[in-house]
């Protein structure tokens, strides 16, 4: 029997509020079996086994008042999500029959969790680590198929396991420069310096594998920030519909502040793409009001990810399309993808012109912008554009990725950095001579980094800055 | 065992949509075990007993691919909400999981569930009657302590139950007379007329005791209509926020066409009533404007069940405002409440004088206008009032329900009209001495009238339409 360490029981509604056939109630903690027993109509519960359902009436024993007829799944200790002994009541769903069942047990000594409580015991009681913590609140956000995978895969243990690995090797090591400390006067070297080195160098390149991987998770977590710019008719509400409809995709808005400039989004191949709108760029000749949506179409495009230059093939000619480009892209090291709208309007002849003359301009541009050529409104093209978009979003972060792993989240980036310039300070350690307890410092930051990912090492600060991201019920 | 009669199984996800820390998505049907089992990396699930919980991963075969981590309740025929064979999945609440999860389960076999198809099988197999049905539903859009204690008796048979007595007993009497038919030639009276007549006052003083109830059902599951009238300054927001701080009701905006008129909701001792704003009243002289007010005003009014007249009692005398609500409740018999505001900035004597001269004036109407007097704005008073408004809906309802049982849906209460005029022709028949054929036929349709109610006489169509009303899930 696990022994766990908390002394109270938490109550919350762990199913979206709102009116529906069912909601689920979750209790947690050692009088979760005995405060439900007290509400219920079947007497055999108190006894039941672990995972085991149980169908019967809420009551409220003080005035006999049937609350609602429920199905009761009671989990024992250590056999349960927070491996505390927990009970989960499906009622009604219903919003007042939710509110009267919770009151009726937080009457009957339950207490209402927080924010990730029921997690943060799991956490606690060694149901799983941090990393895997984390990873329920990502899945529950995942909203594309590689969002849903990396946290599923992180849930699964898949990074935990790869850092633990990491952990125990440098362990052993960190284990024999501890035990030359304490032998230090009679300096001898337990620990075989060219082990470590090729171990280090080892080491760190996984670490640093991770830290590239990052790129990807965030743009898999958060979406690729896609600035498209263009004249007006150049034809985007076309494109995007025409992108929306070829995909199927799930189309939301962004809550928040960002709303206003952003129009769509589309998942291609399981990433998601924002699109974000420049429009007015060029629309009226030199004077204030240009000036001003200059400024606001070049800080947009600062804080893109890509950049499609969109333009209408029947109005603008290659160099013109360039010197736009060159202009929007000057100082920022951006992916462009230039696209030409309208190719029904044009002839395969001036298409290939324009692309043969397109190419030989960039002969010496050290990164070529790729060209892609479509009819957004008859729905030709559309898939070319699509492997322009995943060619440049994987070629600038996927194939630096030599990890299996992925890591989306910032906390275990920041980690990561941590860890990778300790274990960098240790290599310039031993390629400079430097004494075994310098070594063996920098070694522990380096493994404290590390193990804070998983939380083998933790704080409580660190703790409820996690789980107070959670939503309740979780 | 119960044969179940459907060959299909149905799926749906019975939580509300959206992110939370568990969704839980539903199966019932023969195949529901097997369909969850292909897709379950718990080996031993299929053959696992009813009523237990099963921890594992959903695995789409095809890829080998993981979707999530679940609990999976099993439930063996018959001792199911549906009484098939029906399995559980909690899984991790995102909408994507949900999405990627029903489409697992889809290409296995399952079938998307319509909406209330759950709680229909339920019915067809025997696991409810359709006055519980019906409850169902009612029991989720439960908003209030009264509404919510009506649907649950309702859903736990109090209702059926009732009903099925007063059909036991008229049945017995129209064997009787069906067997008098049988031998007709005869002119034998096996059925004793006299019985049959007290018998008969009973069970149809019962019908419409039951039928008198849904005036208070109606007002207990749609709130009452209170239309507030009085001159602007009379204080009527500030009444309503004190009523809500008071009684800490949870406030709503009535959806639809009706918001616009809909000031505020009040949960008083359980029973909701819907404030109704006839704000403008009297604003301006007799001129065009002014006549679209007061009939905006009186078509609010008629359409009421209860008028509230507020008005300031530093400002207006007792004949004033008798004058006021005898113009706006001419013609309607309406329960009309008189509420004197600003006891403040009144004297103890002047109040005393004012109530002597309001109750003086009344003598001799029939129905009698209560007075509460009031400092809404101090919070002073309110308790007076809300029992007021309590004694005039108890009064005008409750009092007239001699059933313990509050019939709160119109098609049951249209059953019981039917039925009630069936009674009330047999009892004509049985005074005139009607022959025992006509006396048989009333009988019968009184007796279907309330076999429709229960379900035990039902059509296709009836089914359809009762059970479409349901949510998806249920």
């Amino acid at each position: 029997m696990v022994q766990t360490i908390f002394s109270d029981t938490i109550v919350a509604l762990s199913t979206p509020p709102g009116a529906g056939a069912l909601a689920v109630i979750r209790l947690s903690g050692p009088d979760a079996i005995a405060i439900t027993a007290a509400v219920f109509s079947k007497k055999s519960f108190a006894n039941a086994a672990g995972h085991t359902l149980h169908y019967g009436a809420l009551r409220d024993p003080n005035n006999g008042e049937i609350l609602d007829e429920v199905v009761a799944a009671l989990y024992r200790s250590p056999k349960s999500f927070t491996r505390e002994d927990a009970v989960e009541i499906s009622c009604h769903g219903s919003d007042y029959v939710v509110r009267q069942v919770l009151a009726l047990l937080l009457r009957h000594g339950a207490r209402l969790a927080e924010a990730g409580e029921f997690t943060k015991r799991a956490f606690l009681n060694g149901a799983m680590d941090l990393a895997q913590a984390e990873a329920i609140a990502d899945l529950i956000a995942a909203d594309s198929a590689l969002s849903h995978r990396v946290a599923l895969n992180q849930l699964r243990g898949g990074f935990s396991q790869e850092l633990r690995d990491l952990r125990a090797r440098l362990i052993k090591f960190a284990a024999l420069l501890e035990l030359e400390l304490d032998f230090g006067e009679e300096d001898v070297e337990f620990a075989d310096r060219t082990g470590l080195a090729l171990l280090l160098a080892e080491v760190r390149g996984v670490v640093l594998g991770l830290l590239r991987s990052f790129e990807l998770g965030n743009v898999i977590k958060n979406g690729i920030t896609t600035v498209i710019a263009g004249q007006p008719n150049a034809g985007k509400s076309t494109l995007l519909n025409a992108l929306l409809r070829e995909e199927r995709a799930i189309v939301s808005a962004i809550p928040g502040t960002t709303r206003d400039f952003i129009e769509d989004e589309v998942s291609i191949d399981g990433l998601r793409f924002r699109f974000v709108d420049t429009a007015g760029l060029r629309d009226n000749p030199a004077d204030e009001v240009e000036a001003i949506g200059v400024r606001r179409t070049r800080q947009r495009v600062s804080q893109a990810a890509l950049l499609l230059y969109l333009f209408d093939l029947t109005e603008m000619g290659p160099a013109e399309v360039e010197s736009e480009i060159q202009e929007l892209t000057a100082g920022l090291e951006l992916p462009v993808i230039a696209v030409g709208n309208k190719t029904d309007l044009a002839t395969p002849e001036a298409q290939a012109a324009f692309a043969a003359k397109f190419q030989a301009d960039q002969k010496f541009p050290a990164v070529q912008v790729p060209l892609v050529l479509l009819a957004a409104g008859q729905n030709q093209g559309l898939e070319a554009l699509q492997t322009a978009l995943l060619t440049q979003v994987r070629g600038s972060a996927l194939e630096n990725t030599d990890s299996a792993t992925i890591v989306t989240n910032v906390r275990h980036a920041r980690a990561l950095e941590t860890a990778a310039s300790h274990l960098a300070a240790v290599q310039a350690g031993l390629d400079t001579g430097f004494g075994t307890e310098l070594l063996a410092a920098d070694l522990r930051h380096a493994l404290a980094a590390l193990g804070e990912i998983t939380g083998e090492i933790s704080s409580e600060d660190l703790l409820t800055s996690i789980f107070t991201q959670f939503c309740i019920g979780k």
